[in-house]
């Protein structure tokens, strides 16, 4: 890799489960970017190679064991893909010394950490620098992110469903309760662990619902909508496991309110609040399917009306481990560090 | 094969495609069927089995091209696997030979033939036939089914999604309007065709809706609950393309009545109507996947409800190809030649 | 389940994996057999639909923990699905409590002790027992297994690679030696294990090599092949993974004899050696693919000749779950107990 | 796109199928590339991103109809996605009009016009132009390609072979008889069609061979390794296809000589041949799977010796879409153009 010049020294924690493999993928290709540090407690000592066997472009790069020291040393923004709570406690760290941190993990998603910590059935490790985190959504808070030192990036189902309703929200097209997202996603949404559930064998010619009433992306989803359209969001989440390694397709029913007259209005929401964005398509009522999302960090949007049952019928995708994960990292990364959003995704 | 006493000389028009393979599959293992009758136009003259190279109990069965006399003589009982429309037109003459008809298609679906032309954009070819019709689902319909000249093997989301709420709606716990039943398909739905829509490549690690808002299973639902239920339904029907081969998995939502205070109304209901019924099992709140029915003349259906939102959230599952269609004929079979509902399936 | 009379009693060890959860399916249907016995370690206690909720057949019966006198009480057949060494220690005891054995790991598939102990790595746990046990491929070893109380299923690869080479070898049509077996498998041979190796995410979309020159099916194959064949037979055995749940397909590249002249050759062999075989079928050059035995108890094979390179091209396919463990298993018992082959199959 | 100074404007003709979209896929990342002109019969007037709606790169970029004119005036070189013949007849148009051609057709892969000829059952139409023709595998014809106005992209299924036994031939390891390449793979490889035989019910959870003894690319591997080898070399070649959207893998059983003593001497020669290839990688004992090439223009080659039948075992794999063709054609275009050989890839 022959990287130009003002490159940033990029760390990533727990690089070796799906997410980091996703990350180190990206950054490959990212023309200013270097990664200089990765860490994992199980394949320390190991190549990049040796972990990836596809990512060529490592070199001698091996894993180490994480220490904020070395950290501090050789890196200038550090991802971590960490499972919660571990993630925060050596975020302190990170900061303290200087580095910018962006957590792919449900640490720092919360404004509200009782919520959090109810959520998650867990006492969050860093409540004071959850003050300090941003929600790492671009396309909502680009001007925070920017001087952010902190972004908490969202999860993968969250992603879709908030980019599919705030506009609608926001605009009062649809009404903030009596909102249902059935969403499909593929496996690796599940992380890279040796479970009987998630063997070939039982995925493949499978399909199925699971967490249902009781998915953790539900109060983050109505955490954030209800701040961001001022009003009390109320959401029944039910997602599925489909038989694909990558992707999520998310299928709202949303009962309309008075204001809402046809597509054309969902259309002129849309178009006014993600004109000029990058990764964020509207495609009207030609729904986006899985496959014109997976590998890129692009979440295409369409909609259909049901005026029987007064229902929008919102229809969502993106690839879970890009822009549900490490490429709305890299791209949260470009906006902290003043570069175009786009570089290398 | 040997079959035992009492054979019951099966013919098959349109044999070549799925579900005419899937009943050729089912009735190798019944023992009181024997296939002596089916047809092709572009297969004619072939063997079953170079057809179907894993059928290799059919020794010497050939495709012939469709005529009434042949099948007068060959058959007691015919199976129509053809289009819409097409299987009308031969019904007629079947029935007047003394053949009972099992049509797999939508002709005689429908008691209001205005619906069914609507649905269908069609004009019906046998509407006084169609009075005589009786809908095959046996655990609504068995008494009729028995003394049947003539029935209609419902379609594959119709059984799922009547199945599991047509109790429900009868004991009045939840309303009947505002039903949303998100399905998910496999592939072998779409029947044995050469379109680039279905190829491999274009359906492998993809995830789509389709049909959103205009599905003709729609009518079919509405029209069969509110006859069952002396209530108007109305339900927003959404189906997707799943990468599986086979099976149908319903996610059903369902706004509960006052009536409904939990989970025990929903079991104590799907009992009721239930209650010894071979294929249809209820799961209590460990909701079904489609693995657990593919390959099986099963319906199984469970629920989990969600107090914040008011919906009873019904996941549902069958083998569209079985239970959803061929495994379904052969059951209406076994009810209209007073055999076990079981027998061979 | 109506079974009929004269049903013979049936106990599965290790019943909770994917030959045993086979052999509960493929015994539902058995007109004369009563599954009366099911043990596992780990899942003891818990009903056979709450292991396998597609087999919704077994009412209350559970899985338990194993012993040779609940064995004694139970069961006239037991097959065994456990590990190799773990089945060979309680088989003994199985076998003078009267009880046949159907055993379908490595454990006594080899009459030379020693190469068994070379290939799986261990101290055999029985050797005297050893020398009472069968090879359980019906196809050649049919008298012997009549009367046998011991039979050793043979190995799924090797099923499917001696009966494609034994009727060529046996008729000098190919040289013993320079035979290379290509094999492409289901992810169910490698049983129901949460390894992060077979993880969908890592086998979806996958095709490897495995086993390359090492894989212990090598030296069962060469050890039946020699003895059956009198001569010294060597192959290369190179297996792969296939993302598919089940089946094997074997490529075999054979050089041929001075003896062969053309495929004509190649087919009065099969037919000579396989005529009237319910489960095994010779398909010509029309070459067998994977979906033509899956989920059947059949062997399909069929060759085509390159006459540049001088070899027999053999291609071959069986269900590694069936004819190549639990099918194979239950045809075995019907020849134990004096039942039509195809019973229940 | 914002690209860069010096930027090579590009045709791409049949730009709708598979090959057509993967270079258009890869040349949006390509920073001195810009496609100009797209050219299909069936899809002309559409826009690409109605055709491909994962490509959001191309703006108002248009399908067009093909002409000779419009190309001159555009395009500094042309990619030809055409089936064979079509793509010669207008090769020699644009030769004549001083664009650069890449035909990733058969058109131009045999010095030997008869041999093509015979292969593919045509007359070929512009024996003239392809005595200047060179065969596009830039790891063994840089220097040709360099200076060429017309390259011949070779095979996928070729392009593995090739790479795999051209160093171990070229050091006489291996005997340049006898030698048999069993490959897998994806179904991209037979385009973007609608048929039957490719419909996912049909290939997934299925596995088989085909072409056995006949495929086509027999004689191109032929002709390449005895041209380039200085020996008559003779292979069987016998490819199946596996339910995976893209990639091949090939494991070729070797004969070696007498010369050969481990797989050092392997080793030896592709570190010889291929030291500095920035996309042919060799692995050693550790062999490649097919993903771990996938998305990449990489082909990896690894080996393994069975000293009991005298083989050398190589497994090798590429993305047959990149590496097996349009990467591959982006790699001759950057080496006709003067460009570091990895730019966009």
């Amino acid at each position: 890799m022959n990287k130009q010049r003002g490159t940033i020294r990029i760390g990533i924690a727990g690089a070796n489960g799906y997410t980091g493999g996703e990350l180190l993928k990206l950054l490959a290709r990212h023309p200013y970017a270097e990664v200089t540090y990765v860490t994992s407690r199980s394949d320390a000592g190991k190549k990049v190679a040796e972990v990836f066997p596809a990512l060529t472009g490592y070199g001698s790069l091996e894993f180490k064991e994480f220490s904020v020291s070395a950290a501090a040393e050789l890196c200038d923004v550090m991802f971590l893909c960490l499972p919660h709570t571990a993630g925060a406690a050596i975020a302190e760290g990170l900061i303290n010394s200087g580095i910018k941190v962006i957590d792919l993990s449900a640490n720092f998603r919360y404004k509200d950490v009782n919520l959090y910590e109810k959520t998650y059935n867990v006492t969050h490790p860093a409540p004071e620098l959850n003050k300090t985190a941003v929600y790492g959504l671009p396309e909502l808070n680009r001007a925070e992110i920017k001087n952010a030192a902190l972004a908490a990036n969202p999860g993968c189902y969250t992603t879709c469903s908030i980019l599919s309703l705030y506009p609608l929200l926001a605009e009062k097209l649809i009404k903030p309760a009596g909102i249902i997202i059935n969403a499909a996603s593929g496996v690796s949404g599940a992380g890279r662990r040796a479970e009987a559930e998630y063997a070939f064998c039982e995925v493949s010619d499978n399909f199925k619902a699971y967490s249902v009433t009781t998915h953790r992306h539900t109060s983050e989803i109505e955490a954030v909508l209800s701040q961001k359209a001022a009003a009390s969001v109320t959401v029944n989440f039910t997602p599925h496991l489909s038989p694909v390694k990558r992707g999520i397709l998310c299928t709202i029913y949303a009962p309309v309110t008075d204001k809402f007259k046809s597509e054309s209005d969902a259309e002129a929401a849309y178009l006014k609040y993600y004109k000029g964005e990058k990764f964020v398509h509207y495609t009207g009522t030609a729904l986006p399917e899985l496959k014109h999302v997976t590998e890129t960090n692009n979440c295409k949007i369409g909609c259909k009306y049901d005026p029987k049952n007064g229902l929008l019928i919102i229809v969502s995708a993106l690839d879970n481990l890009i822009k549900g994960a490490s490429g709305q990292a890299v791209q949260n990364m470009n906006v902290m560090f003043g570069m175009p959003e786009k570089t290398g995704l």
